[in-house]
Formats: C-alpha cells, structure tokens, sequence
C-alpha cells in the first residue's frame, strides 16, 4: 500500500519565534481526504557529554508546557542553516561551560512525530575541555553530574521523563555497560 | 535558584483536534518577562508488544509533519478522561488485533518538552491473545514483526527516527539481553 498523503491545501495560523503552525487538508491512500494540524520547527541538537571524572552532565530547567523542572541533557535549536554537529558543540559549551572537539552521534529522533517535525540529533561527547558558560537572556538552569555507574539507578528511578535523555543515558549502558 | 516561571497572560491562538497553540507571557526567574509558545495534546500512550513467537510488533505509517513513512511501536492519544492503560490496551487491539491483559510500565516521557505538554506512556505487553484490528477512518497503516534476536540490529540501522519506539527497544534490549 503507499502510505502517502498529498497536501492539496495548506492553512497557515501561526508563524512564531520558535514553532509554526499549520493546517493541512491531505488525500488518504483510500482517496479520501482529511486536515492534519502540524507544528513545524526548525530542529534541535542535544549532546550526552562526560566529563574526565567519568560524569554525566545534566541541565535542570523549567519547562512550561508541561509546569514542572525537567531533568535533561544540554540541548538547543538550530539557528538558522547552521549545521547540527556545530550547533551542538554551541549549545555544550554555552549550557555547560564545556568544549567537545569530537561528537559521535547516538542518534536522531523525533518526538512526537505524529503533529511536529521537529528532529533532534543526539550526540555522544567525550574528552572535554574547559570553556565559558554563556547562556540565552531567557535561560535559566541549574547544572548536575552523575558519575556513569549511577546512570542506571537514574534511569530505574523514573526521575527522567525526556525523551531525548532517556535515549541517550540508555544508549550508554548499552555501549558502556563495563560501568554498571 | 527558583527556577518557576509564571504565567502572567495567555493568548488562545488555535483550537484544534489534536492540539492547542497558546502563547503565554511568564516571569522569568530574574523578574524580566518573555514569551513562550506552548502546544497541548491530551497526551497518549505507546506499547511494545511482544507476539508468542517473540516477535515485536511495529507499523508503519505516514507522518504528514516529516512528510515520511516511518516505523514505530503501535500508539495512539487519549480520549477525553480515558485512563492511560486502557487506552494502550485499546491502541494495540486496535492497530494490530492483538489483546494485551497485562501491561507493564517501562516509562512515562515527553517528546517535545520545550513546547508540547504531550506525555506519551509506553507500556511493554506480553502474553497476547488474538482480537480484532479496527483502525481509524484516517489511519492507513502495515504492521512489521522483528524477532527479538533483530532488535539490536534494527536499532543500530538507524532506521528508526521516533522517540517512543527507540526508548522501548532500548528497554527490550537492557532488559531482555539473553535474546541479543
């Protein structure tokens, strides 16, 4: 079957800082048509550093849409045609006050694929420099370590709710598993 | 360091069928105002499910805001006060004709928490009975079956781009490692 579905009319609602919103009308496999409601973002990076004492570096910030402080790894969005791998070291350095000369990518994800197209690439950062910390006028965040052998019982605690951690803390004990 | 931010006025860009759109102006927490954009879902659930034969099973379906295919654990949103169990149990016979009596939690998560307050909880399923697949008038979907023994190599292919379902093989694997 070919999964395809054609726009035949776009709405557009809402052109904002971060997120876009439009409306499409589209034909279903079956001929039938349908509106589809999508939020269109430019796409963000997010980095899984460790530091040389064998730590994981996480960001506490707010998060408003759904009122609570999230405990994540540093991340961003891209600016404008700006390439992801250099975004991401941007947003370590700038989050963290870390510098990453090499990224590994984990992986790249959308999360919630179903209204958004927002794709974030996950990096893995190792050997780590000391840099500047220099965040956004709208950015507040608090930073924590954890040292790799306690990354499990993080996970196990369900103290972490993003997705893009989850992933990434997973993937290390999946691939660094002499730690747990 | 409080790192709240406060909702000092709302406004109601657009109501949907999945989703809403408000801007909101909040109290940073140094006193200064800014703005952000906020997308509510009602929020939904996932599940992994495994067959008799130990296989898991994925769909593939067409995602209109990355304009692919792509291939993830069945899913679907809330009804309006549903209960978040029930309604994976529902998603799955739905999507795959397959009857989950138990569930059992891996993780709750938000995909986009920047802007989106949609939290997707993924259930694992096992011991499943035959029902009755009935899909949505506009849902157009094929299922896929990957034996346990893959799962490992599905994950390290990159095929996979949705967050929900590399979290949950993610899982299969640190969890279930004598199949890998």
């Amino acid at each position: 079957m070919n999964l395809y579905e054609k726009t035949i009319h776009k709405n557009s609602i809402y052109n904002g800082a971060i997120i876009d919103l439009e409306v499409h009308d589209v034909v279903l496999p079956d001929g039938q048509t349908s509106k589809r409601e999508l939020v269109y973002h430019n796409g963000a990076v997010a980095v899984c550093a460790i530091t040389p004492n064998n730590e994981v570096i996480l960001v506490k910030q707010f998060r408003k849409p759904a009122e609570k402080v999230m405990l994540e790894i540093p991340a961003g969005k891209l600016e404008l045609n700006e390439i992801r791998e250099e975004a991401a070291k941007r947003e370590l350095e700038e989050e963290t006050g870390y510098i990453a000369e090499n990224l590994e990518l984990i992986t790249e994800m959308y999360g919630s694929p179903g209204f958004s197209n927002e794709k974030i690439s996950i990096y893995l950062a190792k050997d780590l420099k000391k840099g500047e910390m220099n965040l956004d006028d709208d950015e507040f965040i608090e930073l924590e370590f954890y040292h790799l052998k306690d990354i499990n019982k993080l996970l196990q605690s369900q103290e972490l709710e993003d997705a893009k951690t989850i992933i990434a803390l997973q993937h290390l004990l999946l691939n660094y598993n002499h730690y747990n």
